[in-house]
């Protein structure tokens, strides 16, 4: 158990050691415990975090709020749009003074190319934690419930395999960051990592290079497959969602066009047929429902979408507790 | 005293026994003078409520978000428009995954043919108690602090006459929920129950009939009368407001025509003297003022709103804390 | 050291003592220093406040937010554009009905002519304190926390220079209420207050005029200047913004051409190298950076700017702490 947190940012995984994340593992199943037993747990008493969010979400507003309340302290809902952020601010300006009135500071803004350069400008100028919650090119708390889910699902996640697939959505170019920190984090914990994508889908390279040299030294693999079918099987755990095509091109109307050529990347019972027999489905949701995933497989018996979507909760008290205390 | 009803939805106070309801108003009398005299009453200390709101609000916003706050918990406030519910989410996600974050969720959703569906789909997949902060059938704390008020102002409810009156507004086609929910309850607490209003804003046939019902269980009475000036002759509380033809029409433009008609049925001091001597007039706010009521009766001797206003309070912490805890 | 401010609203400065506003100062400091120890100051625990804001801001926000929360309250943050607020609901009601729900109700409305008349019409109504988040008139929490900040760095202020002092900026017509607020609290500390402005750019008559009694009363000296070089020359505290010739016109083009005229005035290091050598320069922030001020001045070894923001939540904590516990 590290004890050693207080204060860091959580931007990227990378960033932490493995002790680390298996101390926030051990935390947030703990608190997760404490919550079903109504034991008190209010380690942020009257401590503040602000929440600054560039672009709307649920799940995501929601289990940070929650956490942070349930641990004794405030969260504050920072919407861009009810704010004059960026109407003057700098992002030292943010990250100075928000990090003198606040006790941490989280923050989601995915925009392509801009994201993580405001959140890292913020995190350099705050005295307080940076959390972040979800940018271009990361999402790390989501990865952190992920990897929670698999943990209680799976046991030890060491030389399991997980899918870390695309897959078609026609509703908007999504963000790149989930698949991203996933494949960033399975292969430390020394999975079997697959990532499963059409040609024009592709990671960001040095993201890809961080993968396969964390395999390398935690006794996983890491391959990258462009054969969904193949991708399934015999996985332990198959997490498809879709992507833009961000790394070709960030129009939305020429991305749909490409997306559009992958029409019958979804995840219905054949397929997940071809996966392990015990093997879990996992989304981070929103999903396209019956273009992503069938409701058959969503609401199916392989599904833990919803168990995965408490985690966010309790992983993320974790991480709170321990940067911000 | 009733102590059974953790965890239950406060969707409409008809799902509440009788017992149930005298309970609420017990501790919403405590809590009242708990707050007045400072006594600490946190009962919900460190849980979450998540207070999704689809349509905006002053009363409703206010009294939720403070009553919460005082319990010692924390409300999230989540406007429709800064987060991406009703954005891919189903209500089942939303109560599946909200029920795990928060230990209630609160909604005002008043579309009409909507809200209460929305509500009741996510109270179904919701672990953790859901409340109703408004929706097209029903407004059910709103009648909890008019019963409270009427209590406090009045004594035992039995045998007094409440008129539950439409009146004239010019600014929107008001919902429909407030004059069920006081039909619903009014007889049920063995009050002598006149709804008044022209012949094209009905309510829904099978709410009037439970009150009908619920009148002849609770040795009260239930009538219906077209008449403005003869509703209000001899009444003990004049519950006057406007609410929308929508049984006939939900079209604004169709609905403002007959309305229209009615400009005629604002409560003044000569219809108001009509009444008993020491009648209330009673209104939820806001009221379209010298429009629905003049502002002799508002701000006059007879009237009762900010007391009525302030029970929301009151009424709803009680709701709160007994199901919450 | 004073003990009546229960319940006081803080709408002006000019309605509190000398030595009330020295009790402020004084809270102020102890609670910046218990949050730097971590020593617990929860002096209002489960109280709520109401942050109505009718116009977006960063600092002020976050500073109430934060302090309100750090006191162990809820702050309730009410955004005019998610509420129905201004839509039926009059000062008497929200005042009236706020009042019972909140334990203090903070207001920010700048708009010219009718901000400080909402204020003072809510706070008629409200049995719970109202504080002035900034109105068109006046901005007594900004300047609360710069006179925390000259005590700070200059220790008594009685003698020392200050030049208010008006700067181009481009971005839009800014409201008068922090130069009006400055020259009322800087002459009761017996500062030297020299007011620096192109003629266009006057402040209220009556309000130059308390602040010209203020400096008889305490010792101090008022004086106004249209040169703005001669206006620094020697001055200890240089406090240079923008505002909009309000007085003259209201309109946005018409402000503008009159603004343009004067590009000139900007904090460049030539003209800070006039005031003493010791001098600090103020900014309540954001400044239009290299037009109201050069980035070498910002961000300067004169500046005090991010102390001077960290002192609004010390500042409005001790407010807060006096009048809403």
């Amino acid at each position: 158990m590290q004890t050693n947190m207080r204060g860091m940012d959580m931007i990227t995984t990378q960033e932490w050691t493995k002790d680390q994340i298996d101390t926030i593992m051990e935390v947030a199943m703990d608190l997760k415990k404490k919550r079903a037993l109504g034991i008190p747990h209010a380690y942020l008493r009257d401590k503040v975090l602000a929440m600054m969010f560039f672009f709307s979400s649920t799940r995501t507003r929601g289990s940070f709020e929650a956490g942070m309340a349930q641990l004794g302290g405030h969260p504050a809902f920072i919407d861009s749009r009810t704010t004059q952020i960026k109407h003057g601010d700098t992002t030292k300006e943010i990250g100075d003074i928000f990090g003198r009135y606040f006790d941490g500071i989280a923050i989601r803004e995915v925009t392509w190319g801009q994201g993580n350069k405001y959140i890292r400008g913020v995190a350099e100028a705050s005295r307080a934690p940076v959390l972040n919650m979800q940018c271009d090119i990361y999402h790390p708390h989501q990865i952190l419930a992920d990897l929670m889910t698999i943990i209680e699902k799976k046991g030890d996640p060491r030389g399991k395999t997980i899918t870390v697939s695309w897959a078609y959505a026609s509703s908007y170019l999504k963000p790149i960051s989930v698949p991203q920190s996933l494949i960033l984090l399975a292969t430390r914990f020394g999975m079997n990592v697959r990532l499963v994508r059409p040609p024009e889908f592709k990671l960001m390279p040095d993201i890809v290079q961080q993968a396969r040299d964390n395999a390398r030294k935690h006794h996983g693999s890491f391959e990258i497959m462009e054969d969904f079918e193949a991708g399934m099987a015999g996985s332990d755990v198959i997490y498809a969602k879709s992507w833009g095509p961000l790394l070709v091109t960030a129009d939305p109307e020429e991305g749909k066009a490409i997306t559009d050529k992958y029409k019958d990347w979804i995840t219905d019972e054949r397929r997940i047929a071809m996966a392990a027999e015990d093997a879990i489905y996992m989304h981070p949701l929103p999903a396209d429902r019956d273009i992503e995933v069938t409701s058959a497989v969503l609401d199916g018996p392989h599904s833990v979408v919803f168990d995965q979507a408490e985690n966010r909760l309790h992983a993320q008290k974790a991480v709170m507790a321990l940067t911000m205390s």
